[in-house]
């Protein structure tokens, strides 16, 4: 079914994107949940622009504000309203397709994961020799049941589409169901959908219709079928949105230990859908990767880690407890250990930020070992300011560097300073109070407190 | 089946107990053990208490301590000492239902989630026209070579109750089973009971026996059989807490997805019995609800946090990596981030604490910055103190805040202070020793520590 | 198949271990990469070593340094360069072997669970009355296309082997497949061996091709069966590497519930190979155990801890978040809370470090009391010191203690100090800063910022 040649004619997408999605129960519109830290809409997008096509149209109709801001000027927005059905549905991208001619292939919002391959072959069906009017993508689902049937000739050929509910038990023996993706001329398109009515118990525009008004014509009608009925599986649900996520999830983990990464326990491991990763990278278990991250080769990534919009060199390791957030660059062969957060920060060659630390827009130089505790104050509640570290510089546990501030190369912060003034090459800087003893204080405390405890007992 | 109207006659439950629970390997009395962090006793009294029954009477033997401590005045404890059977069983509540006339429904401590609908159904039948003097609940398990068959006519009448191992092949090939669960008349238990013997090769009274007692009596008994045959799963092992553990987590999550919650990956959520949650919550993968946790809509948790006790408002967001402990409250919007532990605490509209920071016995203000490495020293050791936080405060980071204090509105604390006395509104407090500079003495430091070791290595 | 008695003849093991593992794209070792943190080499020679072999020899080509490096002493290398077929590795152990009678088990690096009964099994059947010339071990796959076939009578004896392309749809129809493993008199090895060809299409010596020669020669050749086909599983991807881990730990999670533990959702457990729990363990969700952790009874490890080389003592408590090193020992009942790390530390009875802490190269007493945020500075960017924290001492929250340095019994330190000379016993140490009030100025700073900010986006 794979057909990579470019398609020949110029081919409009359309989207269709109206759906009230109840069952989701949320304000958010349904086709913008994520999956893999996208939203579906975008998955379905970035697919259908390997096919580079010259126009994408999205018909939308609730909470079309939602996905105005979203798709920006990716896609032109068609609305829909009120919502008459399928057919209706594509019939308002019409003008927005004005002045198109060439193909047009129709997707839904909420079956995100067809493949770019799958799209190819709809296209280049329509174009062999038979000149078929219109192309369906069937599937066979493991349990058909539902879905309205598509009755073919052995060569592809369309006899007739039905719906489950019109369908005798002939008909519903045969398990080549519709997925509702279709690929027509423009021109045929808004013909067939002009002549398609709304005679039906619903009173809508089914598309599917235009299948049988064009075989009504004489015009050859043919179905293609997907290997792979996942890819054409609709989201109507938060459950059927995390069975998604969780067949995506499944792909990647054995893609990324098929490229040579160790997953210890692959199930809990979770990949945003622009990770990457080097070769004989370790992934120990529970690390939730968000968007935009990249793992050079020979970095270890210890349990509970969570990284986001980090750059990881080679020979990097961190965890467990790491929490690298965008902007997070750990240049080859440092660490960061556990209970440490890094936003915005370069970490440089072979540093180490091991426990307990904030770095928010911090530069810290080569070698730099960065004590336990220690935190960078970048905010001042107004704006935020930067700290830089020099090269190997000792960063003494529980400091606290109010930024704006820079400390120098081979420098030595006293534990529990709190730094307000640069710290020049090769200086101490030491913030520290008198130190009070009170011998017996202690002792003298616990008596009269154990006596407060005992009388607070005896008067309770 | 389900029966929703009340029971019509008085309800007495007689909970059995008082095995000894060898496979848990456990000085914990089994039907303490925890399932989504309540006993499954508990479990199963609340279901039974659905049904207002008049008492509750739970047979006790081994741990018998651990259960009076546990039930306090929800049920009466009866003894059985030694153990004789489960027909023996109930019959020692036969003391504590003195005085008692009505239907009596027998439960079993370790088949913790048999439904109230199931026990209203069970006891509904009792009253039915046929007026059977023992209601049995039937299962059909995926495999049900050890349990106990009963054979009965298609009406549902009894016609004999068989212990697999006196059971015929044709006997065996029956699929119904015995769940052990019946209702019968209070009158007709303990008559019926006392008519059991104890004529077998365990030399035990069984309480099934009483089925064969009464149809030798020419009296109908009748069978009822549940739809969910986990429902009468018992749990002997902690093989089969895990697996009902499981099941019920499985059943938790797939209802908060219905509801409107986005799990992104739902087998890495542990819910509590108890937790309650909004519309438009998203809960990223590894989160741990304890007991006692509401979250309104539109809040959004992070991975790996944990959860106990807590309320968080709506647009409340938290963690990474959050820490809510008993009487966290968040208010609308606040934000907890990573490695910060809330106990007693409440964080008002807006407020924020990012990083690392530990908030015990604290009030703090409506848009209040608190920041990274900031700890709230609560206890001296003898006491807990309260430290109040006024609005818009920011407390810089890296500060102990040492209890009792209070910051006032609008102030400022500079990062690194140990802040022991109140901080009035729109003051700047600092606690600062002397910054000493020593200009080269680091560089001195290096070279003579280079020297030690190098020292070292050679004599080593 | 089980055969416990001491194998009767001397016995060394031959390991082929010299295949390119290029699937696993891996710079490391196939056989080197761990599974439950233990190289996968190691479990088969411990397995091995049960029976007391006399000499180990692994036949190495590729990364051969590396395996070098991890068998130390442990087992003789013996080279094979190039690489001409599985006979021709064992060839090569020929030489290591000079000298040897007895014999000899055949093994693959990355076959590493076949249990020590089964070898057992093999060698016992190689000394029965009819003296076979080979033992192969069978195995009968859920899957066994592609697998070699074992043509044997019902009594064992092998009538042929036969390579699955090779095979007639009678052969292939067939169950019984070959594992590889094989035990042989070293004698008839290398004689069997020497008569081997590689008039095949690769051009190789197959092991496989001593039971036909042996056969021809009208020796017997006998099969016998792992009832576990799991056990001959080899590993060759990191895809089956993780398929591997997932097995292991699932016996093990059972192993642990059967001893007496809850795992409250086992899925989310990881044991090490060498992980020792008691009873009454409970372990929340999502725990991982690196190597060297014991664990005695009625520890409850809370969710989202990660502990390496760790003793727990009975009555411990740690995490949620704990973060064990090796070297951390938790004497009797005492606590470790959330966000704290511990590494080569002892926590004396009922001591307690509750929050956010660093506790490394240090002694707390019995009874001790570590604030939140307390970090013990245990390294000077050169050599580590030992912190000591005498019985009942309380720690105040965000205190830096600067090692070497001693905290006296009963002593006090106030919360935020950094304490760099020792506290006597009783005694109360407070290094702290003068406390500086400006009143208004924090008004006053919040007026200039808030026009600073006004202005910056007026001129942005």
């Amino acid at each position: 079914m794979v057909e990579n040649s470019a398609p020949a004619a110029p081919l409009a997408i359309v989207v269709l994107a109206a759906g009230k999605g109840t069952r989701m129960k949320s304000d958010l519109h349904k086709v913008l949940h994520p999956i893999a830290g996208r939203p579906m809409l975008d998955h379905l997008l970035a697919s259908a622009e390997e096919l580079a096509p010259r126009t994408q149209v999205v018909v939308a109709g609730h909470g079309r504000e939602q996905l105005e801001q979203a798709l920006g000027a990716r896609a032109t927005i068609a609305v829909q309203e009120p919502q008459l059905g399928t057919g209706h549905a594509v019939q308002q991208a019409q003008g927005a397709l004005a002045g198109f001619a060439g193909d047009v292939l129709i997707l839904y919002g909420d079956v995100p994961f067809v493949r770019p391959e799958t799209m190819r072959a709809m296209i280049a069906r329509l174009h062999e020799a038979d000149s078929p009017a219109v192309v369906v993508l069937g599937f066979e689902p493991a349990d058909p049941l539902q879905y309205g049937r598509i009755l073919a000739h052995d060569d592809g050929r369309i006899a007739m589409m039905v719906e489950y509910k019109d369908a005798t038990e002939e008909q519903r023996a045969c398990r080549l169901c519709n997925s509702g993706l279709m690929a027509v001329n423009s021109a045929d398109l808004f013909d067939l959908l002009g002549r398609v009515t709304n005679d039906n118990a619903q009173g809508e525009y089914y598309l599917v219709d235009i299948v049988n008004v064009a075989t009504l014509d004489g015009r050859t009608c043919a179905v293609i079928r997907t290997d792979d009925p996942d890819e054409v599986g609709g989201i109507n649900s938060r459950g059927e949105l995390a069975e998604a996520e969780g067949r995506w999830q499944a792909r990647r983990r054995r893609q990324a230990m098929v490229d040579g990464v160790t997953l210890i326990a692959p199930d809990t491991v979770f990949f945003a859908w622009d990770t990457q990763l080097g070769r004989d990278v370790t992934v120990e278990p529970n690390v939730v990767f968000g968007p935009g991250v990249t793992v050079a080769d020979n970095v270890v990534i210890h349990a509970f880690s969570h990284l986001e919009g980090a750059t990881l060199e080679s020979g990097v390791s961190i965890g467990p407890y790491a929490r690298l957030r965008p902007g997070a660059v750990l240049k080859a062969g440092s660490r960061i250990g556990n209970f440490v957060e890094m936003k915005n920060a370069v970490l440089g060659e072979g540093a180490k930020a091991n426990h307990l630390t904030y770095l928010g827009d911090a530069t810290v130089g080569a070698g730099a070992n960065i004590g336990a505790g220690t935190i960078t104050c970048n905010y001042d509640g107004y704006f935020k300011h930067r700290t830089v570290i020099g090269e190997r510089a000792f960063i003494g546990s529980n400091s606290a560097l109010v930024a704006p501030v820079s400390i120098g190369a081979d420098a030595i912060v006293a534990a529990g300073s709190a730094v307000t003034r640069d710290v020049a090459d090769g200086e101490l800087r030491l913030v520290r109070g008198e130190q009070l003893v009170k011998p017996g204080w202690a002792d003298r405390f616990h008596d009269a407190m154990k006596k407060k405890k005992a009388d607070a007992k005896k008067s309770g």
